[in-house]
């Protein structure tokens, strides 16, 4: 009976002591729920307030006049010209496959706006998204520094947002730095009339909003269409209350760039049109249902070519087509439909699949007709290009990650001497390339998903693609090119160091 | 002071119901852990004493020279002659891809001697493996019946390994059931020198070891390569201690496939030769290092392809080429190397990538030479195929999954009307194709992994995809081809259906 007693005593108190452990098991989560939810709410991000000021003194060197030392265009007319200062119309569509343009080869979606573009210009075969999603790629193209360089190596969600709290809450930067410079803030500098028509996705808060930087005129989502709310905003005021009806979306963006064109103004212009499509949900207008062969997506796509197509048409008969560099492209590959091509992945990956995205570039008497070029190009040369053709300084104090495309725009060269840098969307760098070999050292090259991560016989890297004859990333080629993996390796390290040591690249 | 102490009794009484929570748990999870391991431990699998005692009556009556009521090759000479009992050459590579071979477009790989066989004989572009994997893969095609029917639709571990104990103690059966059928079976009851060289990957216990299923001699791993004990055996003998160095597999497989073809019989031969290689991990020997552009993965292919060399020399040596039908093909898509084409996933999907690989067949004055087909063709279509052409009758007791494609190799018909079948690694139905439509129901059309588990906005079918001008599935077309649709998911539900009122296809 004692001993019973005893047994008794001793799951009384095994008993307590467990339930002592729960218990402060959960005091500790619900002091750390507080935590969070307070570092949440009272987060703010901080500028750099000494490169914000370095950026505001650059902008008024350009807006007093100032010129670049580079070449320009060589062959051009001579620096102040009209032709020298074209309009500028840069057209971004989201989740845009490289096969998913007639002028691409794709046999379910026709596109022959598009396609007159890249006829009468440039189409590269080799052009990169600066990364494979959106918000990181969008940082990237804007300000001519990858992602992380730029601050900005997420995916933005709206204020409040759950994943948006997790990303305040942990410390990581929700929008685009006041002290990064943008295509837009140079352009208005410049003396351009500048507007944006469609997708931010670079933060919904002050003082990172279009019209924050360097856009005279906005309208569109501040975010993905998947994204809740989705209101179409004017300015800075709400336009049309969210849930706005998607399948007019392509309706009111196109009638906003018109609009936009439609002003009167001397100064030439900058207009940045970032369409929502085709990222889902997809919608299109009763009217174009069934119009193509690549099913909704296609159709939508078709409805996109359109928009070009009226884009396009408003500036010939205002007699400034022929004035007017075109830029069109995809911010990442595509998701769940849509074409990558012969290639590897999709969106979210550091495959080719991707990252490889359309990019047409069409200027009229300044770029040669039907030119196709295999040179491996980057988002980022956006920026760079454009100060090179106006013939304005880049900025002192900081890395600018792109190169000055406007000799290969010209024809002058064929190829650049660079290499293409992958930025996964963590930000760490995954993979480079030169113009034959892929150097893939990160878990990028896995196959699939969550099996690889269970699954630690899985072959990791590094891997060495030899895309010349290997588009799809299916064999590894170090044994055989064992110099050519050394050097990339280098290049690799070297630019993981060089990121390390100072990440924003500032100078 | 009262008050203090009804709450510390408080505090007591809620850690000793907290702790007992705690200690149910921890009972509860023990006892399922003892029956789990006592289920795996004492798991025997029960075979089908019915359809056992059937298929023995079948293979008797094959044995008493019973034929088929098939029309067979109907321009070829009269049953009974030597050309309607060929010799019979089966080679199987482990995830090998689509576009890993020179007749199938690689710039990587040079595989002249396989090459020979398909610029002499007919090359499939529609060829679909019966399964994205290896084990039901096999199971599928050497029994004329989708892996769930043939009752194994797994991939095969070890007995011991932790992955077959939990398959052994959630009942599922870990080899193929005894009352199947087998391809050797049936050659071999009807006169045939059966012998197999290379992977077996169907169980390794009795009674489904190779020498058990028909095959008078065996050499080779029960397993993957990628599998411990990786030894090899000789009947069920071992004659190479595991781990057995790899670097020596193609050539003690060659050599073995060599010996079984020098054995002197009057009887015709069939051999089974299932490489475990391009399965991971890869080795060559020293001497192949870095021969082809493909890397190490390259390197073995093109040893392969001398194996095929090797084989096809001998049998040119004996005079026996002209008298062998050849079918060379693999067992599902590449994994993280090897080419897909350009085709969308890899292994262990039912995207194309998955499943959609090489098929060459060769039988020299029977199938024209140089002929390329692009009807669906799958890999449960070779038995049936197999017993047309040798007037063999097909088992009454069960449904054969295949097609007679004896018309089609002698080009008597350039397509066939039927639907592939493409079941998961799940052993569930997740897509079903047409000459040129694939309707995708399942969570097979994810893009990439985890994410997409998380994600529940993303879209999840069902998709028709149009093959024809839509190979990497890339456009959902269900609004434009409605009644293709609805016809085609009619036939998944029947076939759905047919599966759960009689999965194993008993008659």
């Amino acid at each position: 009976m004692r001993s019973s007693i005893g047994r008794m005593r001793w799951i009384v108190r095994l008993t307590q002591f467990l339930g002592v452990i729960v218990l402060l098991l959960f005091i500790v989560a619900a002091l750390f729920s507080i935590r969070f939810a307070f570092r949440a709410l009272t987060y703010e991000q901080i500028d750099n307030e000494d490169h914000l000021e370095k950026k505001r003194a650059y902008l008024e060197e350009i807006a007093r006049g100032a010129t670049g030392s580079s070449s320009g265009f060589s062959s051009g007319p001579s620096p102040g010209s009209s032709s020298d200062r074209p309009n500028i119309l840069l057209i971004v569509f989201d989740d845009l496959g490289h096969g998913d343009l007639g002028a691409y080869g794709s046999k379910s979606i026709a596109t022959p706006n598009i396609d007159r573009l890249a006829k009468e210009g440039l189409r590269l075969e080799n052009y990169y998204a600066p990364s494979p999603v959106c918000t990181s790629s969008r940082a990237a193209m804007l300000t001519g520094r990858y992602a992380p360089r730029a601050g900005l190596n997420i995916v933005a969600f709206p204020d409040g947002h759950p994943l948006d709290m997790l990303m305040k809450a942990s410390g990581t930067d929700v929008r685009l730095p006041a002290e990064e410079i943008l295509v837009s803030e140079v352009l208005e500098a410049a003396g351009y009339r500048t507007g944006m028509v469609g997708k931010w996705h670079l933060g919904d808060q002050a003082p990172s909003l279009p019209t924050h930087r360097g856009f005279g005129s906005y309208f569109g989502a501040l975010y993905s269409n998947d994204m809740a709310p989705f209101a179409l905003y004017r300015g800075e005021e709400i336009a049309h209350e969210a849930p706005f009806d998607q399948s007019r979306l392509n309706e009111v963006y196109t009638q906003a760039a018109l609009e936009f064109l439609d002003q009167e103004s001397d100064a030439p212009f900058f207009l940045y049109y970032a369409h929502n499509f085709p990222h889902i949900p997809l919608f299109t207008p009763e009217k174009d249902r069934g119009r193509s062969r690549g099913g909704l997506y296609g159709d939508v796509v078709e409805g996109l070519d359109d928009s070009v197509g009226a884009i396009l048409e408003r500036l010939e008969e205002q007699g400034k087509l022929d004035e007017t560099l075109v830029f069109l492209t995809s911010d990442n590959g595509p998701w769940y439909e849509g074409d990558p091509g012969r290639v590897r992945g999709r969106k979210n990956q550091t495959w080719e699949g991707g990252m490889r995205v359309p990019f047409i570039a069409y200027w009229r008497g300044r770029i040669e007709a039907g030119r196709r070029n295999e040179t491996p190009v980057v988002g980022v040369d956006i920026l760079p290009t454009l100060l090179s053709i106006l013939d304005l300084p880049a900025p002192g104090d900081r890395i600018l990650d792109g190169l000055d495309l406007s000799n290969l725009l010209e024809g002058e060269t064929e190829t650049l001497d660079r290499f293409v840098y992958y930025f996964g969307v963590d930000a760490r760098l995954d993979a480079i390339r030169d113009d034959r070999f892929k150097f893939h050292r990160r878990r990028g090259v896995r196959a699939q998903g969550i099996g690889d991560y269970l699954d630690f016989k899985a072959p990791w890297g590094p891997w060495l693609f030899d895309l010349e004859i290997d588009p799809t990333e299916s064999y590894d080629t170090t044994r055989r090119h064992p110099a050519d993996a050394e050097r990339l390796a280098r290049v690799f390290d070297e630019k993981t160091t060089e990121m390390e040591n100072n990440l924003r690249g500032w100078r």
